[in-house]
Parts: structure tokens; C-alpha cells; sequence
């Protein structure tokens, strides 16, 4: 059983409403020291395998097919050992 | 200058609608050995200041009044001297 964690991004130079409308609210809260908010995701995935290579091949698969859309954003993971439950 | 890494997950007792909209899909697509996906949110913040002390202050008070709900969402983040651009 492995814990995957992904982080999907947009690349650089994709415009990101999102954190521009976040850094909006944060200066209008009075923190006026950010100077640039970029919004992503994170995932957590359980993924029932015994094999590190076949599971790390399955994440990145997964982020390929569905998490994320690599035409706008890069993705990236770490896998870790994880306790059924 | 710092570059603050936000993850911000729900609570693991809170449940989580889009995480099991996600699984269903993974499913669907014949990556069965997914047992659980929880969905969060991963925000980069850059901070114009220079003491790390403070700015670490500052990015917890943003996840606690705007980037979190603190009722269903725990948050973490990492701080990085960053340069600005």
C-alpha cells in the first residue's frame, strides 16, 4: 500500500485567475507583502500496490489521464509507504 | 523575498464529495488499485519581506482568515528564501 501525494500546477505561463482574485482578497485583508499567489491542487491517492515501480508508473498515468491536464499545468508526486486500513 | 508552499486538506473526518468523484473516474478507467482520494488545494504565495519569523507569522494568519476554513480544512506549508522578479 503506497500514499501518493500530487501537486498540480499551472505552468508559468498560464494566466491564473484564481490566484490573482486570492491575492486581490489577501491585500484587501491588509497583507500587503504578497506580491504573487499561484492556486493549484493537491491529492492524496491510496493506492493498493506491493511494487514501488508499478505504483509510481500508475500515479503518474493517472495524472497523465485524468488529474491533470498537461496541456496547462504540470504535475508532479512523491510516493510513500503507507498502512492499510 | 519568500516563497511560501500552502497545502490545505479537509479533515480526515469530514467527507469529501470530489475526492470520491475522482476515484469513481480512476475506476472507471482501470486504475483499480486506487482505495481512497482525498482532494485539497496547494496555493504559492510569494512574500515581500525578509525576516523569516514574520513572514511564516503572516502566512499562517492568511491560512486562518482566507486560504482555510478551519472548521473542515487542516493547512501546513513550507517556507523558502525565494528572488523576486
Amino acid at each position: 500500500m503506497y500514499l501518493a501525494k500530487v501537486y498540480i500546477t499551472l505552468k508559468p505561463t498560464v494566466n491564473d485567475p484564481q490566484g490573482l482574485t486570492i491575492k486581490g482578497a489577501l491585500h484587501t485583508l491588509g497583507f500587503t507583502s504578497v506580491q504573487d499567489v499561484r492556486a493549484g491542487k493537491y491529492i492524496e491517492l491510496k493506492i493498493n500496490e506491493t511494487e514501488t515501480a508499478k505504483a509510481e508508473r500508475e500515479v503518474n498515468e493517472m495524472c497523465r489521464k485524468l488529474l491533470a491536464n498537461p496541456v496547462i499545468e504540470n504535475f508532479r508526486f512523491e510516493l510513500q509507504p503507507a498502512q492499510s486500513d
